[in-house]
C-alpha cells in the first residue's frame, strides 16, 4: 500500500467550509470593485522569466519558482558549465518560464503589451494566486491568493479618494473594524531633503516605517548604525514625531518641510485627498501616519495601509501610487494607484473574531432520505421542484438505513430533510424535518415552494 | 527601451470583456453545481511530482511542468551523473514538485489525505486550472480550466443520473443545444469478451472510439493492423452496428451478450440510467452510444460525452465511473463518478454561436462626466447616492473635454452618462444621457435610485 500521500510545504488544501468562507471574502471584496467601475482581468501563471527577473529585488529572485524547460533542457550547456556548478547561471539557461510572484508586475506587462485595446484610465481589478519560495511559517504560504485594484493612467487624486472609499466599503461589508493609514512619499523625500540625506532616503525610510513596531529610540539608534549623523537625526526627529489632528499636522509639516519643493507637494496631495475624505462619513478611522513607508521602490505619491482594530496581524490591506511602473516594460509617464487586499490574512482575522458562523448559516439546503426503489420517483418529483425553484436539493444516493442519512445531513449541515414514504404518498405530502430543532411536520405537496423560500 | 513584453507560448491575458464572459459561464456551472448539493474544494497549483508522476501514462509524465528545487539544486548530483545528461533522470532529481495536470488525481489524493474528515458519500466540485506542457495549437492551451463534478463512496446509479440532469440543467442555462452520449465501459468489456479477445480490450476499445471520425470500415483496418483477427472482427461487427432506440439497443445487446456476465452488468446499469432519464423530461438529446470508449484507464462503468449539436467542436463535457482511483494512494474500494466540464470549449461554442452580446448588455452602470472642484461635491453625493443603492458607478477622474469622458464611457460599454453641472445643481437635478439611444432626460436627485433600478 502507499504511503499516505501529501501536499508541499507551504500548500494547503481548501475543504468545503473554509471554501465557502473564502468565496464570502472575495465576492464581497469584487462586488465592490464592479461597483466602482472596476473590471476584472487574468493573466497566466506562467510568466517568462525575463518578465519577472529584476523586478523585485535581489532577494526575490531568489523566491521565484521557476519552471525547468521541456524536453532536452541540458542540450544548451557545456560540460564545462555543467562541472561549474553555479545553480543563479544554470538555471537561468534552463529555465525560461516560472510563477508569477505578485499581480503587480504581470499587469504592467499586461498593460504595456495590450496598450492599443486599454482605454485610459484603465480601472482593473484582478483575484489571483500567487507563489514565493518563502520559508514557510504561521500565516504565511508559498501558495495565496491577492486582490489588486488599480487605476493607471491618470494623476486625479480622485483615484486615491476612491480607494479609500473602497477599503471603507469592503471592510464594512466584511464587518472588520479597521484603521486606514495614509501617508505620502513626497514627504518622506521632502524629510529626507531637509535633512540633507536624499542619497539616503531608502535607510531613513525603511527605518521609519519600523517606530510603529520598536520604537522612536531603537529607530534612532538603527540610523545612527547606517551612518546617519545626530544631526541629521536631530533635523528628521520633530517631522516624524508630529501630533495632532491631521490638519494641525499638515500645517506643521508645511513650515517645516516649506525648504523643499517635493515635501510640500506631498503636503499639498495630503490636503486635497483629507479633503475629499471628510466630505463624506467613513465607518474606518482614517489617520495620516508619517511613519508609514511601506518598501520604497517603485511608491511616488501616497501611501496607503490597513490594519484591523480588532486582531494584531499586520497589514490587511495597502499599496500606493506609482508614477512610471510600466516604464520597466519600456512605457513611461503613465501614474497609478492601486491596493492590494489580502484575503488569506483577512480570512485569518474573521477566523479569530468568530464572524464566520453567520455565514454557514445562511446556506439554505434540502435533503430528500431515500427509502429505496417504490418511493423513488415521487421522491426525485420533488427534488425536481426543488430545483426549478432554485432551491438547493439533493436525495441521498443510496435507500441507507434513516440513522446514516440524517448523519449524513448533519454532517454536511444540510438545515432540512424531506421524508417522503408510503404514507406521505398516499396523502401527497411530505414530512419536513428541521436538522436543528428537531421539529417535524407535514406540508402539502403544493405548498413545498413557498415553505423553502 | 525595453522590447515589447510576452507571454508565454499556449498561456493567456483575459481582457475584462472576456473575464465577464468567462464568469458567466462558470457562475452558471458554479451554481447548478450547488443546486445539486456539490460543494466546493480546491488544490494547490504545486503537487509533490510523486503525487502526479505514473498517473497519465508515459505521454502525460512528459508533458508535466516541473519546478526546479530552490537553492543549489545540483549538490544532490555527482559529476558523472552531470555528464550523463539524461534528462529524465536528471530532472527527477533537481525537481520535487510539479503543476497539477488535471483535477482528478488531486481530488483522489485530497480523498485519501483527508479521509478522516470527509463524510461519505462526498459530493465535489472544483474549478480550477491546470498545466499541460502540450504543444500549443488552435484550441488547446497550456494553461487551461476544468470544472470536475464528482462523487465518491456511492455505487448507486442515482449519481449517474444526477449528472445527466446536471448537464442537462448546466447546458440549458448556458443555451447551448447539447447530445448527451452514454455508453458503459462493461458493454465494452462484454464485447471484447464475446470476441475472445478480452486483453486486446485497449485497442479494440481505441478503434471503437474513432468510428464517429473516421468511420466503421477504417476502424475495421485499423483492427486488422493491431493484429485483431478477421474472425473477431466479425463478431464485434454486429455489437457495434446495433440500430434502433435505446430499448431495442439494449434488448439486442443483452441477445448478443448472453454469455458475458460483465456485458449483462452494463447492460443492467444502463437500462436502470435510462428508466430514470425518460421519468423526467430533458432539454438535451439523451443517446446510447455503444462507440463512445473515451480512454480507458479508469472507467469501470458509465461513460458519458456531451457535443454541442451547432458547432462542432469536440466534446464540451464528459466522464464516468472509476471504481478504484483512491486506489493509487492506497485506498482501495472507493466508488465514483464524475464529469468535467470545458470551460475554454464552452466559451468557444457560445462565441461560435454569437450568444455573449446579450451577456454584455446585461450590464447595468453610469458614469458621471467631471467638471472639475466647483460641481465635485455635487457628483460625489450622486456617486454615494448610487453606490449605496448597489448601482455600479464611477466619476470620470479628471476635468477632461467632454468628448473625452463620453467616449471612455463607449469604450466601456456604460450605458449611461450622468451630466451634473451649474444648471442641474441649482434645480438639483441631473441630466442623464443613454448612450446606446443618445437621448438625454432631467431627473430631480430624489428619482436617482428609481430610474437606475
Amino acid at each position: 500500500m502507499a504511503s499516505k500521500p501529501s501536499i508541499p510545504k507551504g500548500t494547503r488544501d481548501f475543504s468545503p467550509e473554509e471554501m465557502l468562507r473564502r468565496e464570502f471574502i472575495f465576492d464581497t471584496i469584487r462586488q465592490v470593485f464592479r461597483l466602482y467601475g472596476y473590471q476584472p482581468i487574468e493573466t497566466p501563471a506562467l510568466e517568462n522569466l525575463s518578465t519577472l527577473l529584476g523586478k523585485y529585488g535581489e532577494e526575490g529572485d531568489k523566491l521565484l519558482f521557476r519552471i525547468l524547460n521541456s524536453g532536452d533542457f541540458f542540450s544548451v550547456l557545456t560540460d564545462d558549465e555543467l562541472l561549474k556548478r553555479e545553480p543563479g547561471k544554470i538555471s537561468a539557461r534552463i529555465c525560461e518560464k516560472g510563477l508569477r510572484y505578485d499581480l503587480t508586475v504581470p499587469f504592467a506587462r499586461y498593460v504595456v503589451q495590450h496598450r492599443e485595446e486599454i482605454v485610459f484610465p484603465f480601472k482593473r481589478y484582478q483575484i489571483q494566486p500567487v507563489w514565493r519560495a518563502d520559508r514557510p511559517q504561521k500565516g504565511r504560504y508559498r501558495e495565496f491568493f491577492q486582490c489588486d485594484v488599480d487605476v493607471i493612467g491618470s494623476d486625479s487624486l480622485l483615484n486615491e479618494y476612491e480607494l479609500v472609499k473602497i477599503i471603507d466599503d469592503i471592510f464594512s461589508k466584511l464587518n472588520i473594524t479597521s484603521v486606514i493609514k495614509i501617508n505620502n512619499r513626497k514627504i518622506l523625500s521632502g524629510i529626507a531633503q531637509i535633512a540633507g540625506e536624499t542619497e539616503k532616503i531608502t535607510d531613513i525610510t525603511v527605518a521609519i516605517d519600523k517606530i510603529d513596531k520598536i520604537g522612536m529610540e531603537a529607530v534612532i539608534e538603527e540610523l545612527k548604525a547606517k551612518d546617519v549623523t545626530v544631526s541629521t537625526i536631530n533635523k528628521l526627529k520633530p517631522a516624524l514625531d508630529i501630533r495632532g489632528s491631521t490638519h494641525e499636522k499638515l500645517n506643521k509639516l508645511e513650515k517645516i518641510l516649506s525648504p523643499s519643493e517635493i515635501g510640500l507637494k506631498g503636503v499639498s496631495e495630503l490636503r486635497t485627498l483629507f479633503g475629499y475624505i471628510e466630505s463624506s462619513p467613513l465607518n474606518c478611522t482614517v489617520e495620516l501616519d508619517l511613519t508609514l513607508a511601506r518598501g520604497l521602490d517603485y511608491y511616488t505619491g501616497a501611501i496607503i495601509e490597513v490594519k484591523s482594530e480588532d486582531v494584531n496581524l499586520g497589514s490587511i490591506c495597502g499599496g500606493g501610487r506609482y508614477d512610471n511602473l510600466a516604464g520597466i516594460f519600456g512605457m513611461e509617464g503613465v501614474s497609478g494607484v492601486g491596493v492590494s487586499f489580502g484575503a488569506d490574512r483577512i480570512y485569518d482575522v474573521l477566523y479569530q473574531l468568530n464572524k464566520f458562523t453567520e455565514i454557514n448559516a445562511q446556506v439554505k439546503s434540502v435533503m430528500i432520505v431515500n427509502f429505496g426503489e417504490a418511493e423513488l420517483k415521487y421522491c426525485l418529483t420533488i427534488l425536481e421542484t426543488l430545483h426549478s425553484s432554485g432551491i438547493g436539493a439533493e436525495i441521498y444516493p443510496e435507500p441507507a438505513k434513516m440513522k446514516k442519512q440524517l448523519a449524513y445531513a448533519d454532517a454536511k449541515m444540510i438545515p432540512f430533510v424531506i421524508i417522503a414514504g408510503g404514507d406521505e404518498i398516499k396523502n401527497n405530502e411530505v414530512t419536513v424535518k428541521n436538522m436543528l430543532t428537531g421539529e417535524q411536520k407535514k406540508i402539502g405537496l403544493g405548498e413545498l415552494k413557498s415553505f423553502f423560500r
